[in-house]
């Protein structure tokens, strides 16, 4: 059964709190999502006049096509006199989306017009659109509790635009407030009702987006709105990468969009939204197939599907096991493999490992998140490493004179081989100073530490009630343009976990490491 | 209808990639928790001697009972033999938690016994936490799984806990993988089998732990179990917060928990668990009620109901309209009363000061968790304030000279009426020297500051793709012994972000705060 998908991360998705696209950024996350294979991109309202600047680029694609949003005409005025729906076709946008009220609170209260009104505008709205070789996908906002306040009118509303010529029916929940159950009954009504395709479009405001819209289509929707990365207005929109692996990957619905580079997609359209996508996101999320008790890690090496509901290839994502406290001796055997495959379970320095990993864990050392440091570690225990150079000593500075900055400068001097380097260097704060002078002391010897940047700093008070004196951890996430890694130091002086964690990072570089 | 509440933060949360909790870091979720009311906290496994550790300190609870998780016996040991089960029996939890398979692939592949094996496992080890006069839940792992290879089966495994006398029996879908629909009908149809309360336990791998618990809940199961932010293996466990948000206040069930202090807890869980809580988190995320589009601002001032699917004060949180700050006025007027009763909501000092609140919010301030920062500020803002010192410059140092240490060392001088005076100190790590040093400067003048310590120190990196050059928000609660309070920094340099928050914390004593 074929669903077709509209994503909206470019207009409803922009009505999120903290996100705002660039027309490049605009560009870009259009060519990923065209690539991913959705079926409609709605890019914008063009009565702003950024959006039709994007709309008036129009970018070539190869899979999707492209949809402008706008309203029905206002109140007593025609299609023609309406700017609004004049901007819409004043656009080559082969798909106009066009929003009208299904709900008589809104009629009464917003729009303040009469029920028939409002339906002659959906109507006429519609149809306009439509006699200008548009295909018409009609979004009846408010739809589920409009037919809560009046069944018969909100269907009436979904008759005017089918009246139209309207080619899609979009249920809306708007707010976000439907429970799933009461949802897919009204569906279910909407789809035997028309023969033309019903849609679903879900916030997530009690978390049932994706739920919502993945029981629309089982109870008859053939059509799918939402957002890859779920931003919307509040809570957000329904999370299409949810939606697509489950109905495509699970549920065997035909889907434009392909499972494999779901992903990837997700992480890149994040990535330029500046959205920070959850490690726990299901499915596409850094953490999504990740295993942490001993006992699931045992399990899942026997057999994947134990703890696995999916493989995580087929949305093109991969299993982890992190180490930590609770995994166990043969987890750690498997991540050791490549470096040392003739240990074997019940060799001592599996056990002399496995102890340090605790001791420095109860520390306060997190290494499930900082498997560079992890890989350094076993490399020292196992004798297998020799590192590329020592440090002889470094400083930092931080003064304030009276002014409200503060000035950040860092000394470091370093050994390799025979020869040692000074060199300093300025930034926000002693951490990025000390990073700063680190590669540049380094760069004469290895020309590799140039193309490294920090992409994540995270720190942690490990024990607050000792106050400044705590134990902090510091995570640094390190990254070369194709890599990416992550190290981790503990102290209770901030300034020597974060040495720990960046001396880590660049070893891992040097040492060929920075996984794809 | 009573639907009882189980909080696996600390156990099955504890699962979650990056989470880990200190004993201190578990009292305090723990508390939280008890003053929200949920029914059980399940707080560890006592066969690990940390878990252990806490179980032996007893926190004592005013409204939840302690649980302790465990599994049933190993194959071919009776209950005296297990040592788990012993560990169990050895704390003074009223509540164990027994989980169990209720799979056969687990029972072949995991546990490697027979399925009457299985069975025994399960009678007997509820039996034996049963007659020590516990309160017995037993968790049926993979339920759902298990159900799908061989219904018979994983209902018979129900059977064999209800046999050995357990109290609740809790159906968990343990991968995540179950879909909403035949969740429920299996859920409908243990519910009509039993005469005991039937949980549910979800995980939320295709986002769906939400969706899933309500729909359990409607379709008979009065035991819903979760963590409070969502926090899990994987992809996390169901979010409680949503839960208890949906089912008692758009619902109405009957749940121990007090809704209007659900934002406030799970704020200050994902705190202490060191959490980013997604702004856009359903009910209790900072933009759960927040509005960007113009229309929808309009639409909220004429009728909240037009775009809100319920009251944000019903779980504690509160609307925000992302445009205009007409909220937050009253609020705001009533904090500063004390200190400029005179006001009104119209006065121009007023808006001036929400505005600048407005501003440094914006740039990371949090004065919800820094009552003394805001005290300060208002009174600077409304020219009710004269600073006990001026800094004329402060000097950090931190050095490494290739041993593993650090030494950090700070210099300090001030400015008290005419009188200047330079002071050092040195510490564990650069704030704790800079706060030696500016009290030692400040005694002379200000015996007061003797007695005054920092308990608690929190770093929080806000915008981490900059790297080392993020702002950094730094957290500070002060105690002279009878008075506590907190003090907020923000800066790209952590040291600049110390220092503020140190000295308003200084300046705040000294203005004759703390309060108790």
């Amino acid at each position: 059964m074929r669903v077709t998908v509209l994503d909206t991360t470019l207009r409803d998705g922009a009505q999120a709190e903290g996100v705002s696209f660039s027309l490049r950024d605009k560009l870009e996350i259009i060519g990923l999502l065209d690539s991913l294979g959705v079926d409609y991109i709605e890019a914008g309202q063009p009565s702003n006049p950024k959006d039709m600047e994007l709309f008036a680029r129009n970018p070539s694609l190869n899979r999707a096509k492209l949809a402008a949003f706008g309203p029905t005409v206002r109140k007593g005025m025609s299609p023609a006199e309406d700017e609004n729906l004049q901007s819409l076709l004043a656009t080559s946008a082969p798909v106009i989306v066009l929003f009208g009220k299904a709900s008589l609170l809104h009629v009464d209260h917003v729009l303040r017009c009469s029920p028939s009104e409002n339906l002659r505008m959906i109507e006429e709205s519609c149809r306009c659109a439509k006699n200008a070789g548009r295909e018409v996908i009609f979004d009846a906002e408010h739809f589920f509790d409009g037919a809560k306040e009046n069944a018969e009118y909100a269907f009436r509303c979904l008759e005017a635009a089918a009246m139209g010529g309207a080619d899609i029916l979009t249920l809306c929940d708007t707010n976000g407030g439907e429970f799933t159950g009461e949802l897919e009954e009204l569906v279910a009504c909407a789809a035997k009702r028309y023969s033309l395709p019903v849609g679903i479009h879900a916030h997530n405001d009690m978390e049932l987006a994706a739920a919502n819209s993945i029981a629309a289509v089982r109870a008859g929707a053939r059509h799918v709105q939402g957002t890859l990365c779920g931003n919307g207005e509040r809570c957000g929109n329904a999370n299409l990468a949810t939606v697509i692996a489950a109905l495509k990957g699970k549920l065997g619905y035909e889907l434009g969009a392909d499972l494999s580079e779901l992903t990837r997609t997700a992480r890149g359209v994040a990535d330029i939204a500046n959205l920070t996508l959850s490690p726990a996101q299901p499915f596409v999320g850094r953490s999504a197939f990740a295993h942490k008790a001993g006992m699931h890690i045992d399990a899942v090496l026997k057999n994947p599907a134990t703890f696995e509901h999916m493989p995580p290839e087929l949305v093109g994502n991969q299993r982890r096991t992190l180490t930590s406290e609770l995994s166990g001796r043969t987890q750690l055997l498997d991540r050791i493999r490549h470096m040392a495959p003739e240990l074997a379970k019940s060799s001592p320095e599996l056990s002399a490992l496995a102890d340090t990993l605790k001791t420095r864990e109860k520390a306060g050392y997190a290494y499930e998140s900082a498997e560079a440091s992890f890989e350094l570690l076993a490399r020292r225990q196992l004798g297998l490493y020799s590192p590329f150079f020592d440090l002889v000593y470094f400083k930092t500075f931080s003064e304030q004179d009276g002014a409200d900055t503060v000035k950040a400068s860092a000394l470091v001097k370093i050994r390799v081989g025979g020869e040692e380097r000074l060199a300093c260097g300025e930034g926000d704060g002693p951490v990025h100073a000390l990073d700063s002078a680190l590669r540049d002391a380094l760069s004469p010897f290895y020309r590799e530490v140039r193309d490294m940047r920090l992409i994540d700093y995270k720190v942690r008070v490990l024990n607050p009630q000792e106050a400044t004196a705590a134990q902090v951890r510091v995570l640094i996430t390190s990254s070369d343009g194709t890599g990416i890694w992550s190290t981790v130091g503990v102290s209770t002086d901030i300034i020597h976990a974060s040495w720990q964690a960046l001396s880590d990072s660049v070893e891992y570089k040097l040492a060929g490491g920075g996984r794809t």
